[in-house]
């Protein structure tokens, strides 16, 4: 099973990671839009790693889609702004972001880095700079410990271009509370085992949204089972119309949201719906299922303490529903364009 | 059946919006960046229209949800930016855009503005300009023709900020061809009446990822039908694995995504999908069904053009279903928190 190890080896992989980005030197040149672009997973990855590094840096980040950023460029580059893109794919071969890159390459207002597992490939050669964690070299068609991995990269990269050494403090934390967060997965059972609960809804807000739409393609992937996901609130205008019995919704909280989520969880119950709860939770917070992740590290730091959460639920359900998670139907492991 | 009502009025509805908007006068003062906001199809709504204004005026635009925005202020508003935030919301009272103006209100980088369809709502007095729409009164839970109504204000907005009169003649074509658009509802029914199409993705890119999300919404709201949204080339990057007899897509074409589209088409047919187009085709391009839209406007232009697709599909199949579209399950017309 390349998936579940690859999922349970994280917390080492994390700490060489740790030490590789910290090492490094980044160019610190201001630039007017920091744009995170990747496709599938990468793209997710991007959505939580764009809001990470406006909080931390004070600069403007966005994320978008790779392929949009070549079909629609006018959309989303202003010739008249300067741009950092920061390119994220496992593979580094993936054809929508180099068509991304190349489209974009030479362009006077753009500098570009790549965030890869792979340093060796077109990707790498056509940025300025280079993130590249070679140790991660996953087997598995869905990517796990590479998103983890990458994700954590793009954070110690925000906090050693702002300079803040307490938010690194913090990071350094991450590797050991992944290790332990890997080994809370067995009381996921309740809800992966219970042939009752047929539809998943993820909820995350701010760099939580990312990790949310990241948790669905997860089980969608090697499931095929009908999940979807919002930013927290967003759920009561029009989606919350799907909730019944056979609904699971699992919830990533973060301090600025504990309030609201607790009448969030109450709305969901009273519908039938069972509630999970992954992220802070104070001895007040209600739920059918309470995961709390350490108080030692603000909200958006601990982000990747949440991953090992869905990875293995996603697992976990695959093997109760039949399905192999080394083999995920109708994909591969790389998209090219023909 | 208020639903249908309002769907098939909203040609003139937009003769009565495009007179209401030319005839207003904006605050032209630059900003660093314009942020839309609202909460479910009001978002979904922001979303398309940060695209259209952020290509049209050549200024920064984003789309937050309101919620996010009083929660995770520091992710998404920088102190030394100056913003102008475009709030929209049908009833002007939904809770968390109140709050988010009220929670950003009297900051001196931060002007405001509200779209909206009640000025005579807390809304309008936070905001220091208007767009009001008051002949749209929907009884309906769901929103249509505000929609519509709405977004098409924030076009004709962003063309006369940015001067563009060839935009504006090309915009005033839009009622006209909506009329024309609610007229070829009937072809629809190839899909929404076969008991066999059990999901449904729609896909968009661009300001049409606003549209594909939005028709998501429709389709819950009226019918719990499993569905989702994604951007076109997003959809091979993991998604693509729900696909089998059972599966509907329905793709928004631009001329910029037309050649990657046609690829797109035959990979999900190959898995057994059926595949409805709405917007620009070629002669060549095949699909299952295919709604053309009008080749006299601009791809960005014609985006309302598509929206009666969507919510007649929707309506339909809530009929098929035996659904009541005027009381959809789980939902009241104004979301209040307590």
């Amino acid at each position: 099973m390349y998936t579940y190890n690859e999922i349970m080896a994280q917390g080492q992989k994390l700490e060489r990671t740790k030490d590789i980005v910290q090492l490094m030197t980044f160019n610190e040149d201001a630039v007017d839009v920091v744009l995170f672009t990747g496709c599938g997973t990468s793209y997710y990855l991007a959505i939580a790693a764009a809001r990470y590094y406006q909080t931390v840096t004070g600069a403007f980040a966005i994320a978008v889609p790779a392929s949009e950023l070549f079909l629609h460029t006018d959309t989303f580059i202003l010739t008249h702004k300067k741009y950092l893109i920061i390119g994220i794919s496992r593979s580094g071969t993936t054809s929508e972001i180099i068509m991304s890159l190349e489209h974009l390459n030479g362009a006077k207002n753009i500098r570009t880095m790549a965030v890869t597992c792979n340093s060796d490939t077109p990707m790498a050669r056509l940025t300025n700079e280079l993130i590249a964690l070679n140790d991660i070299s996953e087997k598995s068609v869905v990517m796990t410990q590479s998103f983890s991995n990458m994700l954590y990269a793009l954070q110690l990269y925000a906090a050693k271009i702002s300079g803040r050494t307490d938010i690194l403090e913090q990071l350094e934390k991450i590797p050991a509370l992944v290790q332990s967060a890997l080994g809370n997965g067995q009381q996921l059972t309740q809800v992966t085992e219970d042939a009752s609960k047929k539809r998943f809804i993820f909820l995350g807000s701010g760099a939580y949204n990312g990790l949310a739409k990241e948790a669905t393609l997860k089980l969608k992937e090697m499931t095929q089972t009908e999940c979807e996901s919002y930013s927290n609130l967003e759920f009561r205008h029009g989606p919350i119309s799907i909730v019944d019995k056979e609904t699971v919704v699992i919830i990533f909280t973060q301090n600025e949201t504990e309030e609201y989520d607790q009448a969030l969880v109450k709305d969901i119950q009273k519908l039938g719906g069972f509630v999970v709860i992954i992220g802070i939770a104070s001895e007040e917070l209600e739920a059918d299922l309470i995961f709390k992740l350490s108080a030692e590290v603000d909200d958006l730091n601990r982000l990747v303490e949440a991953v090992p959460y869905f990875q293995l639920l996603a697992y976990q359900h695959a093997i109760f529903k039949g399905r192999n998670p080394d083999k995920p139907r109708n994909l591969t492991q790389v998209v090219k364009l023909s």
